[in-house]
């Protein structure tokens, strides 16, 4: 017995024989030449086009996740453009795919905590007792907090004060950077040690003050990390390193187990 | 026993406790708050930063790459998200996984026969005879041309000229650029039907205008689609299809196979 | 400055010029035409192969997880056929990727619960009180307890009390199993409504029964559906759906936003 | 203006209140307890279930194709679940894009030429002079002949005489492996050099040898693989390797670009 029927909708876009719009706009003479290519993904997630200042820093946040060396990501990546070479849309798949808790996870932890913590009512007499009591309890808990501190980067993430500087030249620095400054100097005292903002922190900051879902935090790091991923396929394809790390670590795997007497 | 090694470098970029470059620019210093997130994909593809006419023909190809509706690719996406909605960026790379060989190919497909066929040493004059050979060999083998035709966009794509326009006015309309309108032209007197250029197969001429390796075509597509499909998640959010979709072919298929009788 | 180094090891299995071991085992001659496919798998995942009880058991856990009709991964992975023919294995990879929190991750959940709640000195007489505590809580804190509960197969899944027979016939119907019973019983009886055991949760019973670690429950899930994503693609060669369904999609949002007037 | 409708049709199974058919057969009484996960796989694949000689062939297939121990796709697994523990699925996925051309593609490739060359008329004694026609027409061409050659395995793969062995015993010994071993020795006659039927080959005319469609072969090395990886991950869960592996690639490619210093 079939269920009932729902329509299915979508304001993603549409086309005719003559007219493409995306997102209300006519592709053609409204975004081709006039928006770049970060402007779009705006447009895309948030449905309309940023104003100047939105643009700045929202393009700032996507540059800095694009490229982060030879991360498990980038390796993964490359690995399966020896097998696949044929399909290099895989090739990035596989790298997205460790997009996942470990390494990206962090933004969107931090713009949760941020975005819970803040509410319309919060003013920044607020907010060094709400620092107070989100590293307190994260104490307590024995939980990390999400976007403090760095393995290498330390005292400071050479990254965090210039987004915080273009942030603030364009009206985007305002409570949940100040928020997350706080729980960083709390933490700090806190556990004694130098825990500085990190990346991805100041990250999931930024996305709070431009008023995106957290939800789709994961997904800004997933479209920058496409971008970084191919960079990495087009270098392995003129000076390829996978075949050669599959040697090292098959043979290292074969001698350790007796092998190759 | 184990093989003879070799060393592994890559030139994508690296960091330290307080300095991250990419592709030989300080991050922070040079790259923030400069560069946008199309000019960075340019950057992590090329090796360099691409200069004012670079970038915005470079960026058009990507903006037109971005958001076709709702392809199988962007369907495909949702459903997966139904599934797993904890991994956003495994639906963004099962939307991935469906950018082959049948719908953004001829992206690929038209770069191919254009770089082949042009060479250092051709010129305008030898364009109409390259093309008048192409078809003509195209038609005997019964092969379809790369770039050529669109079953809705008749008779002309809308994307293709203002693409050209913008090629022009940076001074990126050159050989390919003709020799892809004079291989439409001499298709369509051949089959005596009208057969545009499509957006892919002007975006295919451009990416050779620009310099790039035909190989990186499909990463370019790739990229320009994880936005897409970020988009399109972030709309399934809100406005979901993917369930509905499931009950209905569910449905149907349960029931002209008799089983919910 | 480098990292301190620590050795690669593996389990899994070596080769050489005239030898090929896995997990212990010459491939040729111990393993091909004496081990199926299912019993490779538990000497996969678990180290060593499965006696003659426990590869029945196993077996039949898999074979419940291979097909479940037309569901969002099954369509997902026909969807990325169409536009990637050329990589079967993408349209694979796209349908397990669907293999989630949402459908299969309560067998996880089901493991994980039953795992936890029973101990080396749990005892046939500790089930009812173990149940009553366990469905309490969930009730108190408004969380559904995994692997209870089934939209269509109502009042019994009709799976369940096959692979329960089944797990008795060869001696692995023990505690796991008692307790999801009286789980279901108590909160049939909490809730005053019948919420059978599914066969998620009867499969997540019976992988703590086998001692299978839960971390691994959705590694089988994974691998089954893998099986039954072949299949679907199968069939997809011959007899299409998915250009229709994208056709159906597109047409009903294209005419839904007035685009196509 | 919407395209006519088609209808959406599928024979994969259908599920009832208190019924569940797959493939035609009733899963609880006919499937659970009587069929093995390799028969199932069959089922999916096939239409119907295998025959007990079409059983032992067809598992041992799948079982050759499971472990290949440290493949470049195992790594790139494992690499994906250090960022992604929570979805062991994506895991998986990101190894099974690996399952390209390169390496499992060689299956598909024998099997398609033996299938192309023998046709309902072909008998034993056309064998030669089909081989002599396949090298000499790969060797004027430049291409390699798939399924031939092995870089470790040699003179012989020693999964390719077990596997005619098994072949032999159950009645699958024919014309399609009597072409592969016609064309391996007249190979190594005209290279002058030892060119072994290898596993990939074997396994290619095994699946024409029982009637399987070409364009299905490397599904079934998806499967098989799918099963190996889960393999991977258990042991990665407790033996990891991902973090020290790309420790050693990050310090390897900073102390080569000098960023170190």
């Amino acid at each position: 017995m079939a269920r009932p029927r729902n329509p299915i909708t979508s304001q993603m876009g549409w086309s005719t024989k003559d007219r493409i719009v995306v997102r209300g706009h006519d592709l053609p003479s409204e975004l081709l030449g006039h928006v770049g290519f970060g402007d779009m993904a705006y447009l895309e997630v948030m449905g309309r086009l940023p104003d100047e200042h939105e643009s700045v820093v929202f393009n700032s946040l996507l540059v800095t996740l694009v490229e982060h060396g030879m991360t498990p990501s980038a390796i993964a990546a490359r690995l399966t453009y020896l097998g696949a070479p044929e399909s290099l849309q895989s090739a990035v798949a596989a790298g997205i795919l460790g997009v996942g808790s470990v390494f990206v996870g962090t933004t969107e932890g931090a713009a949760n905590f941020l975005s819970v913590a803040i509410t319309p009512d919060t003013n920044s007499a607020d907010v060094p007792a709400l620092a107070k009591s989100i590293v307190t309890e994260a104490r307590e808990s024995k939980k990390p907090i999400a976007g403090i501190g760095h393995p290498v980067h330390k005292p400071v993430d050479p990254r965090v004060p210039r987004l915080f500087e273009i942030a603030e030249a364009h009206g985007f620095r305002g409570l949940y950077v100040a928020l997350l400054e706080a729980v960083a100097e709390e933490a700090s005292a806190q556990y004694d040690r130098v825990l500085p903002i990190n990346a991805t922190g100041a990250i999931g900051a930024l996305l709070c003050e431009l008023g995106f879902d957290t939800r789709v935090a994961r997904g800004l790091g997933t479209m920058a990390r496409a971008v970084g991923l191919v960079g990495h396929l087009a270098e392995e394809m003129d000076n390829p390193m996978a075949r050669e790390l599959w040697f090292r670590v098959e043979d290292e795997v074969v001698e350790a187990s007796g092998g190759a007497s």
